[in-house]
């Protein structure tokens, strides 16, 4: 019989529903994805900061519109009320306004937390990294907003994800057909949500949505429908600021004469290839007010299809000009304009293709084995493992006090470590190690002393 | 009147209690510290994984003993009920039960969650970070434990911390000692927990715990008096082994034989200079099955003060050897040893040294400001920074259409960039850029396609 101890149901040994645990094979390649965006963030002057995990919940209401109901929250246990970051975008402006701080240039990298629906196998979770990068201040327009374009476009390209392309829109032009189209403003959020799902549907269920469900009539509908399916490049531009209509609306025409700037800027920067001011990105969120862009990979040219579909999107961003103020006690406003590298998304399209090629990451970066080949030499191995710590050198021996020199060399080809360090009785003897390269099992005496030379030697790229 | 939109009060600006904001200084210092542990890891031939930050309630319990208290929960939104992880060790030991690896060496470096008191002046915090390495696996006794103190050794030397004792014990010897002392097994957790506070109150407050609050007999706790207030080396271990009552106990005997072979492992790596074998060593957590270390800073020497005091904990771990068989269906152990680097305490340590030296930490990396000496030339300063970005090299301009050349300097100054290149309509002519270095106010006009190898030469180290 069992007592009671030996009774009770083990605890469930699974992370929860809708996250994952990242073996070494995905955290290295996540470290290697992550290295080449940190990268770009600091090639382009950004400063790095670091926030909670855990923000007051009074912080995220009234943030995220439709979304808040995906917030998690803590249990009160006594004190503050608390919940988990949604995004890194509030807390960024909660960080400015809390510090007085009107200028900066941070980056971010960090995990955020949202209750959806998973989707586990299109890579979507309840916990995922964003990488952000926000320039916050009253600048010249479109000047940050233009570094935020070149940073997406430098990011895909030193990925090499394939082709790709960036939308670019502007709430202010949305806002302003929305105007001419007779919509009253208290609508125009709730309409940016129903433009926004453009990209998964066609144009008649936007349109069934807005007169059925949000009650708009069907000449106003069929109206924004007209502008709404518009996309091109600097002749679009020109052509809606001679539209009768959208150039006598004020929000409109700032934002169309923003848009041209930021083509002009573009241009310079030799980017506008992939740029393309399309007027059905809406982008879900509330705090936008100005521009806004969102990243997608396009299908292949080996898919053989006519047209390139867009496979996803892999950045987004926009201005916010108001989030600041909503934490400033005087309202005070800091501009800002990000963008957001969809990390998660771009790490799946990674892995299956190194899963295609059948390529391997190495989850470790030893250099060396120490290794022995017959018994009573553990002394020996713990001696030279420790001069080659010593030297700064990657080095590992098996845990074992007699392990067979096959097992050993077994290790080093299962790890991808490229050499082994061999002491034998003989060696010791001889005052030298014997130096194995495991690819090509070629043996070279060398004597201790300049054996910390020789493995640099060896390892040098 | 100010209409209902305004009235609403604005949300605090504020982060959680006992959380902080990490700045651009702090975070640059941080990644720096992060960097030379991370270093120290793989050279050790560690591989990476990561967990959620989220755990189920379940998996948490019944594995803190009294401090299970602390741990933070998640509100009951619906689904599972959810926790913020309270170290990493544990999700470690659900991982390896989960995947059934019985064989391991990884690090993990990440911020945990503890509903403490917080005492931010001392730096103590609900959310900091952990940086643990652990080995996984059956192997031949105190070969890994020896490697897991020759990398806190590392570590803390690498720092340039200041002297620094690691402290060792194990949970078997001090049960052994409960046990001659003839304390009943069930009290032997609770006697850890009192023997623990040794590093902070006299023993005199320590033995009226155990007789006043514990209900120990007077004799009983004098008698474990005279063996945790032992420390030593080997000659401690050597003496121990001959004790008349110690001897005889299973338990303490296993202990004391292990203790010797680590040190003598501990002599062939050359660290016993900094390892103390000292019987108040207790830790709290329940899991901890066989050695257990604790690495501490002791007072500077130009403090004038006539013994090393101990500063604080900077470094623990131990052995678990029964943690992951609470997580397997069957119970199959996976013996574990580890450390956890305390992150925080020597960051705070290293914060105060650099303000006490007036050291400056960059926050940003940028080597070259694009400038331009008069009006109308943000074109050339948008092509010369693309130009710059393309070959690699990290660069910044203002943000402003025409910025004054005295502003540009001055931002080079505040932020430590060291170059400034600068285009005028005569450089535009000639063909070249104006190079300035910023700390010698020198300036010289190189040809424009030999900038980036002029730049690149200028920042060799």
């Amino acid at each position: 019989r069992l007592g009671p101890r030996e009774r009770r149901p083990r605890p469930l040994s699974v992370p929860g529903q809708g996250t994952r645990d990242h073996p070494p094979a995905h955290t290295a390649l996540r470290d290697r994805l992550l290295a080449a965006v940190v990268a770009c963030f600091k090639r382009h002057g950004a400063a790095a900061i670091d926030t909670p995990v855990l923000e007051l919940r009074e912080t995220l209401m009234g943030k995220y519109g439709e979304e808040a109901k995906l917030i998690y929250e803590l249990q009160d246990q006594g004190g503050e009320l608390l919940a988990l970051r949604y995004d890194l975008t509030v807390p960024f402006a909660r960080y400015l306004a809390m510090n007085k701080i009107t200028n900066m240039k941070r980056y971010h990298i960090a995990k955020v937390y949202r209750r959806d629906n998973p989707a586990t196998t299109r890579g979507r979770y309840r916990e995922f990294y964003q990488c952000d990068f926000d320039i916050a201040g009253q600048f010249d327009p479109m000047i940050p907003d233009a570094e935020c374009l070149k940073i997406v476009h430098e990011i895909l390209s030193d990925l090499q994800l394939g082709d790709f392309l960036i939308k670019v829109n502007d709430r202010r032009i949305l806002n302003g057909i929305f105007a001419v189209c007779g919509i009253p403003e208290s609508k125009f959020i709730t309409m940016c949500c129903s433009v926004d799902k453009l990209d998964k549907v066609p144009w008649e269920e936007v349109r069934s949505e807005m007169v059925g469900e949000k009650g708009l009539s069907p000449e106003a509908a069929d109206h924004i429908g007209e502008y709404v399916q518009l996309h091109g490049g600097l002749e679009l531009i020109e052509q809606l600021l001679q539209d009768p209509k959208l150039s006598q609306n004020k929000l409109a025409k700032e934002g169309l004469g923003d848009m041209k700037l930021l083509f002009e800027y573009l241009t310079l920067f030799g980017i506008t290839g992939k740029i393309s001011f399309d007027l059905s990105l809406a982008r879900g969120l509330d705090y936008y007010t100005g521009v806004i862009f969102e990243a997608v990979l396009l299908q292949q040219e080996n898919d053989h299809v006519e047209e390139p579909v867009s496979v996803g999107s892999v950045a987004g961003g926009g201005r916010y000009d108001g989030l600041v103020g909503m934490f400033d006690p005087k309202g005070r406003k800091v501009p800002c304009v990000g963008i957001s590298i969809g990390i998660e998304r771009i790490f799946s399209i990674l892995e299956q293709r190194m899963k295609a090629s059948g390529e391997k990451v190495r989850t470790t970066e030893t250099q060396v084995l120490v290794a022995t080949p017959h018994k009573h030499l553990l002394a020996a191995r713990l001696k030279l493992i420790s001069e080659l710590w010593g030297a700064g050198i990657k080095a590992e021996m098996l845990y074992k006090k007699d392990p067979k020199l096959l097992k050993q060399l077994q290790y080093c080809e299962d790890m991808g470590i490229p050499l082994a360090a061999i002491v034998g009785d003989q060696e010791l003897t001889d005052g030298v190690v014997k130096l194995r390269d495991v690819a090509t099992r070629k043996e070279v005496d060398i004597p201790r002393e300049k054996l910390v030379d020789e493995i640099r030697r060896r390892l040098e790229p």
